[in-house]
């Protein structure tokens, strides 16, 4: 397989050793064995700290896209009114998914290169729309956007909208969450990004309200969070866990709380200003309109004037280092440096 | 964490040194490396061989509870007729799964000690209800009963019926399966049983009558097997592979092939031989009624007079053992002995 010196991928990130490493012990059947379900509320307690939260907290065997629908299909059922507030891709996606379960969906856009600009709309929009669930997304990662859920946790909360679901696959890990501060009732994350962690496992806070919605609809499904309700106790899980994929998730919020959450934090935030500071001394320019909007985790450029993705990808990977394209209305024009987890060894690059 | 020198649980099985090893690779991101395409596409032959099967294979990130609910939400509709047969646990469940969605199931249900035993009535059944789809479980885990597909395949056939749904997770990479032959349209099969990989991927083969079925109904989720209809020849997946997984998936179908299907078929009837031999000789009755029911990867049998599970468990595992307990109306009466994949070392051990 051709490896990359300098792997900075916006996710999946490169796997930590130690995690690595965890892939080596043959564990037992997680159905059978107590020791799993031990391991399963430990990891469970850690990602609560990460998303300070008290809520419960479910994990998942699959990719983040995995909680996306899973949040969505076991509160909503067809014709509950949701807000998807969009900064991006993700956002204006999620949306679409309420959709094709056949929600009546109303989406705020803003432009990709912004966070929640106008409050005032989204306000009104809440007050006269009166939605089940409100919808957004932490960190963009196609636009490398960070929002603050500040205003929308606030406004959840005056207008008593049920439910709050935030992804925020992108940032867990790396930046401050405050699930309960801001009112989130579902607040996703994924293994692959911060976690840096193989692409199989999501999780995804549930708050006691979110739970009572579950119960009422009663969907069921490979993605159904009811039959997660009572693992804890029960210890009887809706399909076999995989226990090393627990594993390999515990060893990384290990990681974390190891070197330190606020030390994790910063620095993600200072490799971000060294991103920046070096796209700028290059000449390249920002995507996000303002460096405020950008988010710690990964950071969106303009593709250097004069290259094609395909020419500037080339001569990076020559270098040993791996950039992520984009999609959508961003495929050819803007590019990603994921810098999370692992990958915050920015210093010693060259961007040409 | 405690570890037994024979595990004999029946899945997830203990998994293949080389296929852990695998584990350690650090894999780059499965959405840019052109690489990953490539092994995709050399996993999904590989399964092709072991299904016998000329149709797609679709590989999924998660536990086999994915692709039964996969086969199921992304073929059917509410109100379509679904026939369940059923010899066990997973094949009365999957009629259950399919009333969750809407449909009109009719299920019947055979005594958990045989195999489908009234082919009369299956084929009146088919001729009156008309049903849509057909399921059935190839290897009943539960009950350790391997049916014959033979006659539901011809049935199918004759009658026209457009799917014929078979779960085969825990027979796949161990027992012929033929899934062409005995038109099977939808031939499930997961990583944790005898291919000795750990519980976080699936497959199932797609024929091409599924795929048009699949268009027309346009189900979307985490499940859906519509957005993998070209994943083959355009790259584009619907979630973050975990190349890993599928890494993974490959050493180990390539070590079937390395051993010879033939000589791993052989060495598991062998050690189904042997198993219930043993059981005879230990004065232990088996489950299935008659031995030609019983599965080459999994034996159930009673449990012994005078232990309830808990002290037979307990006394097998001082010994360095472990069974399989049982669930349902099979529980405390019924244990299981998972001998598949790398599990097929019997010789040396003592029932008692």
């Amino acid at each position: 397989m051709k490896t990359y010196r300098y792997p900075f991928f916006p996710g999946p990130t490169s796997v930590s050793e130690n995690v690595l490493h965890v892939g080596l012990t043959n564990f037992g059947s997680a159905d059978v064995e107590p020791e799993f379900l031990d391991l399963y509320k430990k990891c469970v307690i850690d990602l609560q700290k990460i998303l300070n939260t008290k809520s419960d907290v479910v994990i998942m065997t699959g990719e983040g896209m995995l909680v996306l629908w899973s949040g969505l299909k076991s509160c909503l059922e067809p014709g509950d009114k949701v807000l998807a507030i969009s900064t991006g891709i993700f956002g204006t996606g999620i949306g679409e998914m309420a959709k094709s379960i056949g929600c009546e969906v109303k989406t705020i856009e803003f432009p990709y290169d912004c966070s929640f600009e106008d409050h005032f709309l989204i306000e009104k929009t809440i007050a006269e729309f009166k939605p089940k669930m409100i919808t957004a997304v932490h960190c963009e990662t196609p636009s490398g956007i960070l929002n603050d859920l500040t205003i929308l946790g606030k406004l959840k909360k005056m207008y008593k909208v049920p439910l709050f679901y935030v992804d925020a696959v992108a940032s867990v890990g790396a930046v401050h969450i405050n699930a309960d501060k801001h009112n989130i009732d579902l607040c996703l994350g994924g293994s692959q990004k911060a976690l840096s962690v193989p692409a199989n496992s999501c999780f995804m806070s549930v708050s006691d309200k979110a739970w009572s919605i579950i119960e009422e609809v009663g969907y069921q499904g490979y993605d159904a969070l009811l039959p997660f309700k009572d693992v804890k106790t029960t210890g009887f899980f809706p399909y076999t866990p995989s226990w090393v994929n627990i594993a390999q998730l515990y060893q990384s919020t290990q990681n974390i709380f190891v070197e330190g959450f606020e030390n994790v934090v910063k620095r993600h935030e200072n490799c971000s200003k060294n991103v920046i500071k070096k796209l700028k001394e290059a000449g390249i320019k920002l995507f996000p309109r303002d460096e405020k909007y950008s988010s710690p985790t990964v950071t969106a450029a303009y593709i250097p004037d004069g290259f094609t993705w395909e020419e500037y990808d080339k001569m990076m990977r020559e270098k040993g280092i791996v950039f992520g394209g984009n999609y959508g209305e961003l495929e050819g024009k803007v590019f990603r440096i994921g810098h999370m987890g692992t990958q915050t060894n920015f210093e010693e690059l060259c961007l040409f």
